[in-house]
């Protein structure tokens, strides 16, 4: 089951699901306006939203103005996003000339969630000196999940799977990483693919917990990366497990994978440019890629064996903000 | 003018306004049922709510229930801690034994802010073994503040002041500090105390982005520090500027000042356990005090000149989970 949000005017949005072709759509409308209230009475919700997931299968529904999508969640309680790549850990440590994070348990830190970017808003930022930087992540969105929830446990709370481009400032992010405290101002919105599915709907692709496809990446048109997320060190169930080690998980909460990341990198490339720069470094001594100006587009897009894209694409440009 | 959730079965609760001596209270409805949603469009209900004011300083209202309050706040969808009192940060670095932080910006991290536990609430964990410990602190909270906006202009968004205890789990907090990630597992909900105040109620009390009054804390009915919030290196205006560098605040951001601390600990005392503890390595080599226990209690409130509780008091009890 693919679902998504529409705008309209609310600051939740409207629920829609959409068929698997992700062309038509049908509204919810009743109990379930936005997909946040459906998270909240998830069990209820299902029930009715595969009811017009059916419908849709059988031909019902209208087509879909990609126009008026935003991310499956504008916003959210919670987010948290871990590091859970072992290759991208890796090549930071180069990028940020820092020493290895020596830690049993996944990396995570809290992220803002108020604001969730649509799949083709365009995306404002102060500065092109700050180190403009895209990162291809999966996440995962759970159910209410209760403090002390075992990650074999954690696995049946995961409702809905999603496509994240965790957008980063990196001439900011060593300064705050060398506080402890994590992220601020290195990290500003992340932006959501138009299509929430539920994890049956990937088949065998959702897999120990891992996402295993492909995420392809353009930058200004020319292909950057094609890294799959089956090499997570830690399944997105480890990772909720984390999460709620000594807190409740609010329904709602969306728990990111990290970039994606491959060892065989010189044959899949990259999900951020920070990567290619220290693959760059190793390779030259130095970094050869700037990182994003004004105008510069990205595209992501998790790809099915067959071709078919389930979370659709984030097709995005960058822009100056405007006071 | 001073405002407080009460208890009503809603997610957000009902937002009411209380007399001055925080005796009294009349329910608010009408367009604005929770704080959150008056937050949203603050100009125009500040002025149905000082409108209230009135009436309850005229003598309407209804006797208050201290039980039936909840945080001011019951949830948000912002909670940036920062780390202001620079006596605080260097007891902690005795306490972590971590290097000095250098950063000429203020420190701050990103909590969770879907649950703030009401102020008489008893609060679970999972472990006396984490090293549950309480911190003292003053926050404020803002309208939606556009990014880019400076630490002057900041001062003008600040629409309400709390205060606030940020629990915390002392053993788990240096390994995940060390990841540069900041804080998952170390930091649960926090509290807040029943009643959020606007700045010019607190008369002089409130200068230059500082809350100037003795945050009084007792442990188990033994005082415990009465440290001062005017020592803050950087005012509430700045860590607002800090935040909205690179985003939008939303409506209803709670920023908090860290730990209140002042440099003569030693006739003060403090706001948490683990600086105190750091005091008596410096004194005597090793740590003295243990940190909190299921069953103990911890009392937070800050006092005006004349005795008068603007934000009434925290009073709650350690418990373990039950699942």
């Amino acid at each position: 089951m693919r679902l998504a949000t529409r705008a309209n005017g609310a600051p939740d949005g409207e629920l829609i699901v959409v068929s698997e072709d992700g062309a038509r759509a049908v509204a919810v409308g009743g109990r379930w306006l936005s997909l946040l209230q459906a998270l909240g009475d998830w069990s209820a919700a299902e029930v009715d939203l595969r009811n017009l997931a059916t419908r849709l299968a059988a031909g019902q529904g209208e087509p879909i103005d990609p126009g008026s999508l935003r991310a499956p969640l504008p916003r959210s309680w919670q987010w948290l996003d871990g590091s859970a790549f072992q290759t991208h850990a890796d090549l930071m440590q180069v990028a940020f000339q820092t020493d290895s994070i020596r830690s049993d348990k996944p990396l995570m830190y809290q992220g803002l969630s108020d604001r969730f970017y649509g799949p083709f808003d365009p995306v404002p930022f102060r500065s092109e000196a700050d180190g403009i930087d895209f990162e291809g992540e999966f996440g995962v969105i759970v159910d209410a999940v209760p403090m002390g929830t075992n990650a074999a446990e954690a696995m049946s709370y995961i409702r809905l799977i999603v496509q994240i481009n965790d957008w980063s400032l990196r001439n900011l992010a060593v300064a705050e990483m060398k506080t402890g405290f994590g992220w601020i101002q290195a990290k500003p919105p992340c932006s959501m693919a138009p299509f929430a599915v539920t994890p049956d709907s990937l088949g065998a692709a959702w897999h120990d917990g891992r996402v295993c496809l492909d995420l392809v990446i353009d930058w200004n048109e020319k292909r950057f990366g094609s890294a799959n997320g089956r090499e997570m060190g830690f399944g997105f169930h480890e990772l909720v497990a984390h999460a709620a080690a000594t807190r409740d998980l609010v329904a709602g909460t969306i728990i990111g994978s990290g970039t994606v990341a491959n060892a065989d990198y010189a044959k899949v490339g990259s999900s951020c440019i920070a990567e290619r720069r220290a693959i760059e470094v190793i390779a030259d001594g130095r970094p050869g890629t700037g990182f994003m100006a004004f105008g510069d587009r990205v595209r992501i897009q998790a790809q099915m064996p067959n071709g078919e894209q389930p979370f659709g694409a984030i097709a995005q440009k960058v822009v100056p903000i405007s006071r």
